[in-house]
């Protein structure tokens, strides 16, 4: 059984991945390019693969078509934007992917990114290095409103870090309304529609799979929905706000902040690098020592089920068949 | 009445603090120089006032031997190591102070440079800006163990939030062994020897106020106590960590990060800015918007009491002239 793994890094911190593939005397390559692989390098490398232990590349409809062994696509993630589901089904390619297991570290790292945009961490670290004291003022989570679209397992993850700071006021959406969250006698949490968080909201933050609904969910008229002062928080996926609108608006002085993890293209290339307020990190929300081990061996124990023909734990759900977004 | 006013910023966002003093028909001048005023500045400047409202800038017996006409000196905040309270006492002044008012602030900011620290947001931040995509390791709080120094009015709004993040184990110092700490069900909190701190903590926040028995309390022997991969955060006064120290072990690489809010001499001119995984920011714990108006108007307040003979509400307690730092 020859297995290609894509996803980077790899059994970097805890081995247990590889040695599951060793003990299992599992034939894997690791991407041999050290980067994200671009659709015609799959191209290439998938040739002979019988299993794809996937990252965030684009496993298209050519690269299954080149790949005329694969049976199963593993992703190392939550997200599958990045395959063509049905184009899988179509060709018996079996999916399966780690929904659980990045929430933590991904709802973690957004209050992070939360308080130092509110705190001006970012700028005022940058101006000492210039030899700039200046003293930001900045605001406390329970002076601001809130807005959350999307609270499944990580939304609703952050809703409950940001319990623990006192918050007044927490706007949400989501496409599925029947979502409980629970109540927080302090915290009061509004179901409403998008426009009104981007109106009323000071910190926005995303929480949306990458689909044909939130492609470009976030544009020019969206962020001059949002007020002058307010943050947005991307850890969702590049693409569901648009880059260049934000660069456009950013660089007009509108928005008091913004951090981005995630990009259309990574590695990321654009010229928010130019915009100070703006924090960017290299998709790094997952990347906690514990989530990324157990996205690594959840996804490497399905592997291993698979060759010895046992059911699947995490195959991914028919709706998301229905949800794939069309490129 | 002349009331001096040396604190920066002042009545930036919030009017009220120079309300009350026109109301009052109070004469008053706000810091001339727009920075730390530095003792031989404070002679001159404070000839003529009746009431000092204060910052951090030192006030030695000096100053007070300079100022024939000063009744009444309050601190815009909580740190007293800036005042002579011996002096003080000695010359009849009165000296109140805001102790309340600047935790909340100052908790939240110690959040986020604890998760900034621990998800490398900083260097990520400032990698990208040289167009290199690096997405580092971090660690979650659930999987570190957290080393809180003082659990005095700050330090205690530490741990709730941290609670808040299913952390395990916290391990407390303080000089007053009286504190009743809250348990969480999940998460255990220990009473040990700083030296114990020192060693086995991921994470370690200073909460202590800056006296004779803290002041360099962090020098080269308890920094190479500390783990290799851990981060020294200080949001409580310069002077409790040996900057210099600080410098050379991490130049050495020792410690995996730091996060720096206050500074033996502000504005901040030293060498600590090579290190790029030591976080700086401009004594910014204070600075939200609300505690900031708070601690202005809480003052301010206090003077327009000792102007119409009324009680102080916020005297500085009897201990404190005990633990006086002597400088």
């Amino acid at each position: 059984v020859k297995v290609l793994i894509t996803t980077l890094p790899f059994a970097e911190y805890d081995q247990r991945p590889l040695q599951l593939l060793g003990a299992a005397k599992v034939d894997y390559v690791i991407n041999p390019l050290g980067r994200k692989v671009k659709p015609h390098e799959l191209n290439d490398l998938i040739a002979d693969t019988d299993i794809l232990i996937a990252g965030t590349e684009q496993i298209t409809d050519e690269v299954m078509g080149h790949a005329r062994n694969l049976k199963l696509i593993t992703r190392v993630g939550i997200g599958l934007d990045s395959v063509d589901l049905v184009s899988a089904r179509r060709r018996g390619i079996e999916v399966c992917y780690t929904p659980d297991a990045p929430s933590p570290a991904v709802a973690e790292l957004t209050i992070g990114f939360i308080i130092s945009l509110l705190r001006s961490i970012h700028l005022s670290n940058a101006g000492m290095r210039e030899r700039k004291w200046q003293r930001y003022f900045g605001r406390r989570l329970s002076e601001v409103t809130i807005g959350i679209i999307g609270v499944g397992r990580i939304g609703s993850r952050v809703i409950q870090h940001l319990k623990g700071f006192e918050c007044t006021r927490i706007l949400v959406n989501d496409v599925s309304k029947t979502i409980e969250l629970k109540e927080h006698p302090a915290c009061k949490i509004e179901w409403v529609p998008k426009d009104i968080i981007y109106k009323e909201a000071d910190v926005i933050s995303l929480h949306v799979p990458l689909n044909s609904s939130t492609r470009n969910m976030i544009t020019m008229r969206e962020l001059y929905l949002m007020k002058r002062d307010s943050c947005l928080i991307n850890t969702a996926r590049g693409g569901v706000v648009n880059e260049q609108d934000l660069f456009e608006v950013m660089r007009k002085g509108h928005l008091g902040g913004a951090a981005i993890d995630v990009f259309e293209e990574e590695p990321y290339v654009g010229n928010l690098v130019d915009i100070e307020r703006c924090i960017l990190s290299a998709h790094m929300g997952s990347m906690s020592v514990d989530c990324r081990s157990k996205m690594e061996i959840e996804a490497t124990e399905e592997v291993i089920r698979f060759i010895r023909g046992r059911p699947l734990m995490s195959k991914v759900p028919d709706e998301e068949y229905e949800h794939k977004y069309q490129s």
